[in-house]
């Protein structure tokens, strides 16, 4: 049995990540960490666990935290799980951050778009990006795990197979994304009331969102070049769920068929990505509280570009999901443990 | 491993059966039953399945099912399962109706209300009423279950012990009931549309709602004597859940904790049963995908009545989660086999 | 032309005054009053007034506004309006209360109900309840004029004829409604937030809504007895629109066709209350941005009860379009003036 | 006072152009035409209406319909208002169609996209595109008014002012549009039922949607080159309102107050569009039941990309708004008439 503790287990990534585990056969959860609920009983939070958790918020305590658990997992603002790793901590836990911290191999790079300083840049080389489809093999042996970003993890999966094989050019690349609500988290802010969010939609953080770099580094791995792109996130009035909408010009002729057999090719054995039939589109809500990324994607002869689609669920793959999918990667267990969830319709 | 068949898998009501029934360790669905979709793959009507679901729906064929199977459940329209079910047919299957067609022990009453002719009255005596909670020794010997209508299942749970002690006067007994649109099904009606449900509230089948006399007949059981009431239900914009606002006088003063006393003799013991804290208010969010119902009340003094409110999820506690309970019971398993589902927040 | 000044026009209600306001062919808005966004630009607050309003925020200053507008619309929270008015004020300028401030002539209720001391009982009892449909001679008159609240003008609206007419026990009436976010208000609250109400449904204030008095209060007016009433209030996943259903015994027995001739006796003449046809239940989309109030009603021969239904637009008949209504009166322009909208479908 | 018939009333965009025209000083409807509810009362299809409109709904019959009017509004399906007018017709009265029948110059183009033979291409030359901002005087004189449609119009002209001055590379055009339901008529289909749409975003007609030709052939005008581009819709939970986002690469480099200077050049004097301050992304709740179309745009050095974003309300500036501001200038009237509505927040 895997004892976890959440540092930040009342923000709606860390809630997420309370049901999974509690449905999880091989891990208990041990401590529910929360800076602003400390001494609350967790179930008077998230009252969905009344009667399911008797515990109450603790402190974020990495060192006491540390030594009561296997697994810890950081779903908390940027800079915090930084400024908490040490030798001392990573040499008795492994440490699952669901932040961007450790993401960027750059550390320039990250500071100019975080626009904060970097606490602990020493761990950026040894932590691995947890992008299981891709990074499979070195999560395996990760201590320290960069859990990706909800818009990187459905763009890269949208994106990879094409960019990696070369079929697609990558300066014109574009991704137009679309987000539910809960990706804003739940700080009580004027923009995220129901009356400003619901019957409206909106672009926000155009041509500077924190997850443009993130993309374009996986990107540029998988193209072996470096890859600058537009992203555009827009708020939409949807609790979870987020759609990718890429666009990029193709090198070369080619037929849906032979598009599918590269998405196959890297997709057709794992479990949580479903590459859809001809002429089906992804939709979030065929993905609403599951693991899956559906995949679909569409060429127009006309301009001779691709346009590719990828539909997640953001608090789930695009979050929890794929912290738990990394915990099991990372503890020898099978990867979709606690994970065969079925979406939820409607 | 129990085989299930399902006559009516196509609608909202029979697409969360097949949720559940993944899920389910000793079930496995061997018959997609559906009138509008034969011979379709089910994944294509629900897309979520992909890849989890490859059979494709079969015709509502009762005779064939009957030999494949353990369990039949019919989600169908009224009089379709009445029509079906026959001697021949009850000695190889346990059958589980989600229609009113066997809930109402008085057939003059249910062809009254329901404006049809029921197919076959012979057997309404021996269906069992699967309300679990208060029938559950009774269902456990059922071989023709009568699975409670949503509004129904939360009406009652909210009222019952209080009517079961006599606390209230049931000739003062109202209900206020809301509900999210997938308790319309999923048959293409202008009044479905989206632009008409949403930003919308409106009352319909104002007193003459058709689960009014099933709401009825329970709690006169459980008062001793007929209760007559009012039932006004909504349409809310949204897409599951149930709430019940019940308005009764009270018999004689009495303090919230006595009241709670009463709620937590009966529903102590009960995992699906949550009675909430004083103070706390049902939201129809903090059981969303799951087969709990909350139940909370408040005294009003001043006017001597009790205000009693339950939240549900109408597809499962509401519908599949009730059936699947059932079906345990039926089936000597757990109770909760499948159904420890924690409820998905936001 | 009317010269007028919103304290707390940042609010949704102040919002919606203006909006009115602008359509409005005898009115002009003077001053935006604004106790958060002093100084800056009002359409930057309100993006959708960009171009149409270039005025910039000031603030809450009730002496050197009185000076410089004919009517004082006041949108902010309990105690502030009580707390200006004074004899100079009401010398200069009519006030519109859109506050509890002075609705309730019992300064003993009000305290209680609000839990503050009244900062002014002396004006009490000059204020004129601004009901227009029931007060309208009074309000011609008035120079303070308390705005009736949302709640209590859908309620009192939909039973004041029953009530007025002796039909009804008043003794059993139970008041269940129904209201989108904008009630609550653009605070930044958590249980405000989007993920928090979208897809959700509850009852709040349950036996204690501070709406409860206010309603009695006008209802024993048209009765001619002290009425107590339960209403119970719950929050609904839209921007806009109040749904009451209210219940209450018959007196005696009665045919829709003779409520009916009760309603139109009172609203036949009425621009803005719709008595429905038969077996119509009113919808708050039908009213969306509109003056008016759409009443109905079903009799329930089996328990001898009227359910009385009610629309309205929370922001509009409940609180800016009533102002508006109040100021033409007060004013001596058509009572209708500025208020001709017809409702938004969809 | 013009005398208008509407041939189609009982869709969305009809029952706008209802709302609308019932606002309009110098206007009155005079024909309520509907296919599907001839002989019922128009407040019977749209109870918004009720006491509003008395009138019943009428063939579509434009024989006699245009003896009674002077303008015929036609909100109906592909063909059949091509298939409806002839000189007689055209002698009479003049004709705004809100379909697509004489949008597109090249009936080859027309055929191809829509699959259908169009009933009378000759009179496709004598159309007028009515895309105001851009078409003002060929609109004044016009007889058979073609009326853009929503996609096209916000697509439009968020783009027209830089594809004039040849700011943008054409050939790299992008537009990434989101819509909310109304978009999709009243028409009862499973796709478009509340829990379908609800919760849910997608795109649809990826490649292949037929307003990509309308876009095309109108920014081929302004750039003085054949331009071809990709256009991918999405369908947003909400009822009201589409974004665009388009993305093109800048020819040359420039500063955001180039680009606003341009904008500026072309709009400043347009009533109803209005292009927003630095930094502000248009939302459609802003422009909500009005005829205004925001526009922004953000500019990205480090792709060579300018990011233009247009936000409109689809039933008004995209349908029944942008006919009535038609029929304004057709009939020598303000153009701004009856159109001054503030939009509607939240």
């Amino acid at each position: 049995m895997i004892k976890a503790g959440i540092i930040g287990a009342t923000g709606y990534a860390g809630g997420e990540l309370v049901r999974l585990l509690l449905g999880h056969p091989e891990a208990e959860i041990k401590w529910y960490g929360s800076k602003s609920y400390i001494d609350q009983r967790y179930a008077d939070v998230y009252r969905n666990m009344f009667r399911i958790v008797e515990d109450v918020c603790r402190e974020d305590n990495i060192e006491a935290l540390s030594k009561e658990v296997d697994v810890v997992f950081t779903a908390t603002p940027q800079g915090l799980c930084a400024s908490l790793v040490n030798e001392e901590v990573l040499s008795r836990v492994k440490v699952i951050d669901l932040s961007a911290d450790f993401r960027i191999k750059d550390v320039n790079v990250y500071e100019k778009w975080y626009g904060i300083t970097h606490p602990c840049p020493g761990y950026i080389e040894e932590a691995v990006y947890g992008l299981c489809e891709i990074n499979r093999d070195a999560v395996k042996g990760a201590r320290l795990l960069a859990n990706p970003g909800c818009y990187p993890t459905c763009s890269i999966l949208s994106i990879y197979p094409l960019a990696k094989e070369g079929m697609i050019d990558t300066s014109t690349l574009i991704i137009d994304a679309k987000s539910g609500t809960s990706g804003a988290g739940r700080g009580a802010k004027v923009d995220n009331l129901y009356c400003e969010v619901n019957e409206n939609i909106k672009a926000y953080g155009v041509a500077s969102h924190r997850h443009t770099p993130e993309i374009e580094e996986q990107l540029s791995y998988a193209a072996g070049e470096p890859v600058l792109l537009n992203f555009t996130p827009h708020l939409v009035p949807m609790n979870r769920g987020i759609l990718v909408t890429a666009y990029a010009s193709l090198k070369r002729e080619v037929t849906w068929e032979d598009v599918k057999a590269i998405y196959d090719r890297y997709y057709k054995e794992e479990q949580f990505v479903r590459v859809l039939d001809k002429g089906v589109c992804p939709q979030t809500k065929w993905v609403e509280g599951s693991n899956y990324v559906d995949v679909g994607f569409q060429i127009d002869a006309r301009t001779r570009r691709v346009i590719m689609m990828g539909a997640m669920d953001n608090l789930v793959k695009g979050a929890a999901g794929q912290a738990v999918q990394n915990m099991n990667l990372m503890s020898g267990l099978p990867e979709n443990m606690g994970l065969n969830l079925v979406p939820m319709f409607p």
